[in-house]
């Protein structure tokens, strides 16, 4: 049998060789840091194929797709040529299947042009999937040596349904080896760097989506999220990333780490430039009743009536919490700013804004992180021992430094099941804590209702240098709450406005290195994005309130 | 501190107490197998205390207290002393609070009195418990007695809802020890027998509901179900019981066995002398929005659509299965010879009948009971540990005797977690299996549909003598799946017609065990129900096709 190495060798070769040689650009040289220009300039796409990809409208796109005014050849094309430059700025792919793709466009293509109608709600839409989402004949490593040769038998559920509703799935992109990392680094593709800056982590483990897309490199994607890992990478790059509710989106058929791991489960999410890109993907994917193909899928339907926010006095005045911080680490300067503007733009839109107190954070990052721990070391030791690679320690460029967050390192050794359950249980009676804080503030809202939404930071920093993702429990209690969290962007590092601030009272030795570790120039450029949180399965409410928070921001930008 | 022999004692007098003297009656002699006719017998019921309770249809009783026809007091009062009757004849009461369920009533009284005005849909109507369910300031012992003393300091979520939907919560039901026991006995209060015949049990866990609505002591109950809790004290006790999905009912603020098992959830659900019991009892506590206060509760309403069967052609011609064994262990002949009349009086209604292939059931209930037992010995040590109670392990009343089910055995060592997730896996693999094989009948149904419901046996037996009910798989495998199951009763043995057949070819040494043990006089006279299952989170539905079967049964019986 080949060694790891050697199998990386071939695999890289062979992803190199699925990428069209006329396809290939120059490169920028490593040292020109903000990327997102370069697809607009590098000359390989057409002004047609700028025009489709700078489309970052969903709705849009779909629109002309299912009118035939752009077929899915077209945008198909556009939407590929950027991705294989993106590819060439950022390394955000694994697989690469040109001819598949675009044969799959022509046939939708003929369907319309034969039928007059449209296949389905994503007629014609190339679409990206991180590299678990299966699809029949390719591979799925999942960043894993020991993965690669496993051609995927069937398509995983969600695959299929994507492609009943119309969709072009056309690029697999990358993810950090075990998926258990907020940044996208492993052995066999390498790292995932940030198209804004690429000094900066791209975030993770659906760096790979994140990157891709903020580059327009695809229109919508799916990333998974077990700890933040859809919401990171949109906050990192600027763009819309929702954490549906535990099987609201099927998962059946994707490969995952730690599977088996019924707690604390990961879920599917989107990835979009557009809020209507989110909406459009979970509307379509639920219309294709999941509960048929997963037994794990919610048998709920898309309710029109909780999206026009029925149950949050139909959304004229909503009251919206703001939290500050998680009371364990204080936010950068420019995390603040966005939610200070945010803040100001909700207000000018006629709606309350209180603060949110948040409750126990620290004691439900612990159980999340507890219950993974309790076997991931076995798990990442059994998937890794067919060609025995290492299991990486770190996401750090530089040789043996640590990150600061313990909680997800791999190495742990696990606990009795018995063990587990005592964690599980605790983790339940935070949940019903957690839900009880939650409707208790009907007594401070004036609304006659407990706080609509949440609107809380995704980390304490913008996206910071490779290896220094550190934090991730503003995105992890939500996990482990089961809360929806639609993250929607905001702004971007300004360093003229974004300085450093005089030290606060530090809350612990976390605070004070994350307050030590803010740079303005560091993080320039990068962009900043906020989660809009709802409670556990107001997945279309939680959209309608971040097209809210979405449009009080653009108006207050355009005044 | 007391020994766990003095707090039985204790506790056993201050149940005694706890009865009002005037209710206690003269029991008939233990040689009296039957005592269903006895409350109507014993003369502590007047005539309209009996006209009371044997109106079994929970929609009519709902409907002369909402009138005032018939007072909460009244009516709370004939079913308190037809329930204090049962406990003297069939041992299925723990806790007993007459002052407190009557001041309820009268208060319901009151305000229907002043308002005009119901309380909530459940109004005046007494309803109860399992000995799990908390009220607060009562004790909750679930059969152990080092939970003696254990006060509540507030309602369970489920409690609360009932308050708020207008019911007199008025008496505690009994439980075997750690609830893994599919009859009912433990050291606090003894055991359970089934009313049909008292050499037979009641079945379990909820045994204490089953012999109580047996006896008409309640008009609704409420019963936990992890492998067929509900619905094996239903089956054996010729009443109807659902088991709902995960999460449908509020199961927070209940004491349970092996919390934090959060892979196959107990669920909670109601018992009932009428099907009109349980889709009261499931749309009053939905309407309640239970994911308010049970961050565990799904968020989904009540779906008048789905309970029209609109997912299931309106309901005119359904497509049922027959499940006649599950290839492990073959029926008795009572419990064929229900399925056959159920099948008949099924296609008199017009509906398809085919059969139903099961698919690795074997593997599901191994897959189930290793996921308790991952942990399960650990569990009851804690919990007896503070008196040092013995470990029940056996429910036979024969000193030593061990029981058929090795799958439910408490005294199992655990494993670690990460074996628990493989296990976990394997499960999951197993339910996508068994939905792609439920969809694929849709090639022989003939309606266009895959099949709207299966009809399969409960148990392989009618109500076994105590100590011998043996094989739970048949409910277990439920449970697995998750699947909505409601019992509906079909007949009761009959030892003219249900002779022992000449022995099949025996599918295992089980399968044979279980032939070698039937003899139509050991079981005369039990109750036999068989279970009407559609898929997760189809309880409308469920209840729909479980009122369709009823009905059907009735028509033929009629005829």
């Amino acid at each position: 049998m080949a060694s790891w190495k050697e199998l990386i060798e071939d695999k890289r070769r062979r992803q190199q060789e699925s990428i069209p040689k006329d396809w290939l650009i120059t490169p920028p040289p490593e040292t020109i840091c903000d990327v997102t220009g370069f697809p607009e300039r590098c000359g390989l796409l057409s002004e047609k194929e700028l025009l489709i990809t700078n489309t970052v409208d969903v709705d849009t796109l779909l629109a002309k797709l299912a009118s035939g005014e752009w077929s899915s050849v077209e945008v198909t094309t556009a939407f590929y040529k950027r991705a294989i430059v993106a590819q060439q700025l950022v390394n955000c792919l694994t697989e690469v299947f040109v001819k598949r793709a675009l044969a799959r466009a022509t046939e939708l293509d003929e369907y319309l042009k034969t039928t007059g109608q449209v296949v389905g709600p994503l007629h014609g839409l190339p679409i990206s999937l991180k590299d678990q989402i299966c699809i029949k004949g390719l591979e799925t490593t999942m960043g894993y040596a020991s993965w690669i040769g496993k051609y995927a038998e069937r398509d995983a559920v969600l695959t299929e349904i994507l492609y009943e509703c119309g969709a072009v799935p056309f690029v697999r992109t990358n993810v950090p080896q075990t998926l258990m990392w907020p940044e996208t680094y492993n052995f066999v593709f390498g790292r995932t760097v940030n198209p804004a800056n690429r000094n900066l982590t791209s975030g993770g483990s659906s760096g790979g989506e994140g990157a891709l897309i903020h580059l327009k490199g695809s229109p919508l994607g799916v990333g998974s999220d077990v700890g933040g890992s859809v919401r990171i990478p949109a906050l990192f790059n600027g763009i819309y990333g929702l954490r549906p509710s535990y099987g609201r989106v099927p998962y059946e058929g994707a490969v995952n780490s730690m599977v088996g791991q019924d707690s604390i489960p990961s879920v599917l999410g989107p990835l979009s430039n557009s809020i209507s890109g989110i909406k459009a993907f979970m509307q379509a994917v639920i219309s294709r009743k999941p509960w048929e193909k997963d037994p794990l899928a919610v048998r709920k339907k898309w309710d029109e009536e909780a999206y026009a926010l029925s149950e949050h006095g139909g959304g004229g005045k909503l009251c919206f919490a703001i939290m500050w911080d998680d009371r364990i680490v204080v936010p950068h300067p420019p995390i603040i700013r966005a939610l200070e503007m945010t803040k100001a733009a909700l207000l000018a839109a006629g709606h309350a804004v209180v603060d949110w107190e948040p409750l126990k954070h620290l004691e439900l990052a612990n159980a999340i992180s507890a219950i993974w721990k309790a076997g991931s070391g076995d798990d990442f030791q059994a998937t890794t021992a067919a060609t025995r690679e290492p299991i990486i320690r770190t996401m750090s460029p530089v040789e043996g430094e640590a990150m600061d967050d313990e909680t997800i390192r791999p190495e742990e050794t696990g606990i009795s099941a018995y063990q587990l359950w005592q964690i599980q249980r605790e983790r339940a009676e935070l949940r019903k804590e957690y839900l009880d804080h939650w409707q208790k503030t009907v007594e401070i809202t004036g609304t006659g209702r407990p706080v609509d939404a949440i609107i809380s930071p995704g980390a304490p920093f913008a996206a910071p240098p490779h290896g220094k993702n550190g934090y991730t429990n503003y995105t992890k209690v939500l996990n482990a709450l089961d809360y929806v969290s639609c993250v929607v962007p905001v702004t971007r590092v300004d360093t003229s406005v974004d300085v450093k601030k005089p030290a606060h009272r530090f809350l612990n030795a976390l605070d004070e290195s994350n307050y030590n570790q803010y740079d303005p120039v560091v993080f320039q450029n990068a962009p900043i994005g906020l989660q809009v949180i709802g409670r556990t399965l107001e997945e279309e409410a939680v959209i309608a309130m971040a097209e809210i928070v979405d449009s009080a921001l653009k108006a207050t930008a355009a005044a």
